[in-house]
């Protein structure tokens, strides 16, 4: 045993080998286990994420490709994410590219390398201090508890190899190019870096060994040793996930809503309005205005979220409309969010809006969004008080990402009072292109109303953070809740390009084509 | 009417326009329309391809957004394709992105610029001659029929202004740059080119004006003109769609088996065999080669795909396997087809292979294939003989697409006989966990033993192009069938290194990393 290491992966270092047939007789048994495992899982409402790192790259390959051996290939998918730092100009958080990859229920994922070592590598090559490695590590364990409270079996394998045989196997290498042609230049940076990185693992694995995520060292050295120890620990872990029972039933939650008078929806001032005559230049130059700021959010590489969540009628569309149209067409996405597909269904309720979050320079405006988890899902039961008690949480941390990212999440509630409600459904009952957006469910909601105003009341007064504050606006005024939707947007927008580019910001982007247009002819007529 | 423009868009720079009355009066209807026919479509098993396009860009976009306005924007999708030609590295062909954001049966797809906007933009700027666009229109075209076979309707709006308004507009816009703030450089771009592009919109219009996907030049000065032509169009053609009767059933075909004696799978020597003391050094050498070509075409940014099809039991999977271990697993994709999930069915049966067409550098093995379609597909009598007597030709043009973009595509046809197929069923039968992969099914489809042939006879015949050929090769003994196919994907890959870097490219392409370190480790030494 390594003195140097006699942490965490001294029992990884003790030589563990399996001859020859005491592993032919067990891996009979074990894939057919693996098989009829795998074909159990495959009708749960849950999937398996198995995460295979180490430092030994080559052996979690091969541990992977001996996982595609053995279980039916067509339902796992593998994701190799051994350097995945290198996404030029992506301005989303780094979990993203898990998060979109997640499996949907019944089937597995693996990831080489992934979130771990995507951790493990930063810290080292930027040279982190202990404090920005734990809050990233922290971001990564509400990550494993929030998929693990979902339902998702995760399950974590580091491969370790010691030192001494990291040397060996790299002398063997080049002395043999030609046999050892599935090293790449990592395996000996990993080498190079060794003592370092090692205690960075140690750290990572000590700060992320939970419940939820627990972590198994694989010694690497014996091929066979390493397949049997990962293969027996998946079907172990997998077996006792498929024979739980059920959990049962949380305690009900009581219902956060406000007492009588206290609810935050009634301050909102509903009288408030827009003269006709004061509206179409003001809204002229906000829209002039946002355009500009998206010419130079989109030159800063600054992505932006906006929400729009508030009372059936309150004129969301319309508002959405007036925003979308003053940003180009290219830059901008509007996602309605209705009913999950059957697709989303089958994964954590977060996927379908982080598989949707913005690139650089893009602006995503949701047309209701991932609020739907402490509204609609709470008010009709789709969720249970488990479940929507937990989610203000989740979203506040969701957010907090994007934040952080440098992507400003811009949220509105438009309120309306329940005599301008029924005035707007009965014009849409008038109107023969509108009648479609008229559903018995309108009126039935209707009836839930106080239910509503007491879950968005929570949401506002439990999500409404310093980074992400809402904005609930008045909107028996449609006219005044657009304008307002824009001037806040925009300062917003703007905000960020002061905070990334200084005060000067407008000074730093490129004159819009008007403008330079204009300049090229007068140079010509000079000229 | 200007003279120089007498062509085809004479039509379109008469002054058309529309009075404020009668186009409220006419959208009203309209709009109710539109909305039925959108919800009547939701449940046919066809899409709704919508191309905007013109030299009024601005137009093109303003279209856009009134149908999401007059429509239900949850069933419409909108891909912003104006300047998508900088894709770079990206050696799929250029038809992929528009196959890829094809939308599903019942839905509708708006296309902005496209693929007509891509063909003239880059003959203008590459400075094309007409064979060359000619050459790219008619992959366009048929494309455009492809869609039109399997039910998509494709409507095409070209947008047009005669030169004096674009002028006079942007002469405007240079005078008030904030009003005109949706003008891009674009727009001064097309008019600087404006007289040398008509040409080409006119040569692009004429030869894509067919039955399948006709051609409505719009005028687009009056902006109330432009959405009441545009919107009246669309519900016309989609009316016409939705009433028309399903077509009669096709003839049906002959089958195109061959004589007796004749089928070309009784030519492939089933006798050869590899001998058990020369297999595995062969073996190692082969996959060595395999490696060090898969790093030289990873440099040389060369995409491939590998296509692997057999008699069931031939050794598809393990013979893919032993590919796939030579490739740096970051490279690689191996991917299993099985009967089409709802969504795939829901598309072009081609859909889900453009969807994975490898990026730069990287290969993709398919496990079956889209071959599908003229084997199970014909046998089983899942597609109609219309359905699958059209596909060959089908398949030989998405072959060549790839094979234009620099893509090998190499194919595999693993055949064994009928006694050998019974003695490894038997065999899975025994080994228990090879058990799942023999169902009643493989024991039916031995019965169509004779059909499956005929057809795979008719496939390697009908096929097998210059550039993209079949190997049949024999699989009673899968060693050799396994050395024979590292052998060929070998040498494919190395005729193409040679045809993008010239005879000497191992010189161009780094040294792997092993060699790398021992020159560093021998410099170490001696420094």
């Amino acid at each position: 045993m390594n003195e140097q290491n006699s942490g965490i992966f001294a029992a990884a270092e003790i030589g563990n080998a399996v001859d020859k047939a005491s592993y032919d007789s067990a891996i009979d048994s074990l894939r057919v286990d693996l098989l009829n495992l795998q074909f159990d899982l495959k009708d749960q409402d849950f999937s398996l994420v198995i995460l295979l790192a180490g430092d030994d790259r080559p052996g979690a390959i091969a541990a992977a490709r001996i996982l595609h051996d053995w279980m039916d290939e067509r339902h796992i998918q593998t994701n190799v994410m051994f350097d995945d730092d290198g996404a030029n100009g992506d301005k989303r958080p780094v979990l993203h590219r898990y998060w979109a990859r997640l499996p949907r229920d019944g089937l597995i994922s693996l990831f080489l390398g992934g979130w771990p070592t995507w951790a493990v590598h930063t810290a080292l090559v930027r040279d982190w201090e202990e404090l920005e490695l734990d809050g990233v590590l922290d971001h990564m364990e509400r990550f494993e508890r929030e998929l693990a409270l979902d339902g998702t079996l995760l399950l974590k394998f580091w491969f370790h190899l010691p030192k001494e045989q990291h040397l060996k196997r790299l002398k063997d290498a080049e002395d043999n190019p030609d046999r050892y042609w599935h090293f790449e230049q990592r395996d000996w940076d990993i080498l190079e870096n060794y003592d370092k990185g090692l205690g960075l693992v140690e750290h990572m694995i000590r700060k992320t060994n939970s419940v939820h995520a627990p972590w198994t060292i694989v010694e690497s050295s014996d091929e066979r040793y390493r397949n049997l120890t990962m293969a027996t620990q998946i079907a172990r872990m997998l077996r006792a996930r498929l024979e739980q029972k059920p959990a049962t039933a949380a305690p009900e939650r009581t219902s956060m809503s406000a007492l009588p008078g206290q609810n935050l929806l009634e301050q909102i001032d509903l009288s408030l309005t827009v003269s006709e005559g004061e509206y179409p230049e003001r809204f002229r130059q906000l829209q002039a205005r946002l355009n500009e700021l998206a010419r130079a959010v989109e030159f800063a590489n600054i992505a932006s979220v906006i929400v729009f969540e508030g009372v059936d009628a309150a004129g969301k569309g319309g508002t959405i409309r007036r925003v979308s149209a003053a940003i180009p067409i290219q830059n901008v996405r509007v996602i309605p969010i209705a009913a999950p597909t059957e697709e989303e269904r089958a994964h954590h309720y977060l996927w379908r809006f982080w598989r949707r979050l913005p690139a650089g320079g893009d602006m995503v405006i949701f047309d209701r969004s991932w609020y739907g988890r402490v509204l609609v899902e709470r008010v009709e039961g789709f969720a249970t008080p488990e479940q929507w008690g937990r989610a203000y949480e989740e979203l506040n941390d969701f957010e907090a990402l994007l934040d952080q990212s440098g992507m400003p999440v811009i949220k509105f509630w438009l309120q309306i009072d329940q005599e301008e409600q029924l005035r707007r459904f009965e014009a849409r009952a008038q109107t023969p292109y509108k009648k479609y957006k008229l559903t018995d469910e309108d009126f039935r909601n209707r009836e839930k109303w106080t239910h509503y105003q007491e879950a968005a009341h929570d949401m506002l007064a439990r999500t409404s953070t310093s980074y992400a504050p809402w904005h609930a606006l008045p909107a028996n005024d449609k006219k005044y809740a657009r304008l307002r939707t824009l001037e806040i947007v925009g300062d917003r927008l703007e905000a960020q390009l002061v905070a990334n580019l200084g005060k000067n910001w407008r000074k730093q982007i490129p004159q819009g084509p008007a403008k330079q247009a204009k300049k090229a002819r007068k140079s010509k007529k000079k000229g």
